[in-house]
């Protein structure tokens, strides 16, 4: 299971290979259009890591957590329910999540991403597979009451800083039974398993696929179990998923600027 | 007021300029990054239109128009509904729009969008005008059914073809009073102006850049007025903003196809 790492170093963006738990190996190309390795290893704490990759679009989903659709007594959705955050959203391992001054709500919900590897358009649940290049964590941050008095969930979810996802992209492993969990300032906030999710990973691939061309570097996050709540400044919060890694983030105040 | 439209001609992508209405001057460059002139022009029937802007996020709004509101007694939001559409969904001028097999019922809604010329944040409504490249028509394509069923919107806006924009991309015109119509198979179906939005173009720059960064390219589709149907396999759809265009697609039915 090859684990790559996008990191900034000496002025370049590059992939790398993940050699043990603390050297990366310097790739030419990207795990995406292919790649070669250089030999050129550095330690991990000397990169400033990336995100793993540069999505087009996330999708999302809904309620996808058996355990927790029985804690609210909430009725298990027939069809996955989907929405989006933007590519601006998206910040990688260890940058700051920006809680903005329209919201007093600001809540972790850690989840599984799926990183799509190649174009596709109408999957089969059978090859979903083919079309996955890996796996990697992500935070679906959401202003919850933004969430509650829009209605509509794009707001809540799309504030900028809102994706943190990372820190790797670990390849060849089975995502059916991965324990997801999330820690907050060290305590652990959720706890659950994929094998709870009422749509596995393949099945939200054929579904979101029958709607919109997924291309490379695309993520599907497949949802968060129960335990989410609010994280305020100065709050350190970290995602932990089974053989996928341990994304961490801290939640700073808005500063604001106009332009760039 | 420079016209700009982005097209396919002799194997490659261009941007030209349009000269009167029946010819395109090749530009070299790009209205974003900046252009220059070639001399070198051709008939607009020769080229094949392209989508003006490569758009990395859509951002539409619910209920904006007042006389939407009125007709259908609903109180005028306090604040914009915004919602996205993916870039996976974005078509030109004359390309088809595909009915999904998931859907019974494909509206059109016929809207003014504004395309954001530089990378934006926090940008006050006095501002607002600087980041904007120009205007061009969008039709927010809806799967009524699917909206209705879903709550959540993104699943019924969201399917790929369900994002018309162009013909051109317009710039240097005033958007506060323009006519908003749509014709389907050439009958008047939508009609409106731009002087009837709750929130008028600035407002909505404002407004989304202090939740997301916007970036040259983005498109924010300001609503659409009351008259919105459906649209069956065979339709012609336009949709024509005074001073910005005509934007024309058919409707077909879905075929699949797994992978590209």
């Amino acid at each position: 299971m090859p684990i790559f790492v996008r990191y900034h170093f000496a002025g370049g963006e590059h992939y790398g290979l993940l050699e043990g738990e603390e050297r990366v190996e310097r790739l030419t190309g990207t795990p995406f259009d292919g790649y070669r390795t250089t030999g050129e290893s550095i330690p991990l704490s000397e990169i400033r890591i990336l995100p793993p990759c540069r999505p087009s679009k996330v999708i999302a989903i809904g309620l996808n957590y058996r355990d927790h659709a029985r804690e609210f007594n909430l009725e298990v959705p027939k069809e996955p329910l989907i929405f989006m955050k933007p590519a601006s959203a998206v910040i990688g391992h260890r940058e700051p999540i920006r809680a903005p001054t329209m919201s007093r709500q600001v809540d972790f919900e850690a989840e599984l991403g799926v990183v799509i590897g190649r174009t596709c358009r109408r999957v089969t649940r059978e090859k979903a597979r083919d079309y996955i290049l890996g796996y990697t964590c992500v935070n679906d941050v959401t202003a919850r009451d933004l969430q509650k008095r829009d209605g509509q969930w794009t707001r809540a979810k799309s504030f900028d800083t809102f994706c943190p996802i990372g820190p790797f992209l670990v390849t060849n492993i089975d995502p059916g039974d991965l324990a997801v969990q999330s820690y907050l300032n060290g305590e652990l906030r959720q706890s659950s398993r994929t094998r709870e999710l009422i749509f596995p990973v393949e099945e939200l691939v054929c579904f979101i696929s029958r709607i919109m061309t997924l291309v490379p570097g695309d993520i599907i996050s497949t949802g968060t179990p129960s335990g989410v709540g609010p994280m305020v400044p100065g709050a350190t919060i970290e995602v932990q998923v089974e053989q996928v890694g341990r994304l961490i983030n801290t939640v700073v105040e808005e500063e604001g600027s106009e332009a760039s």
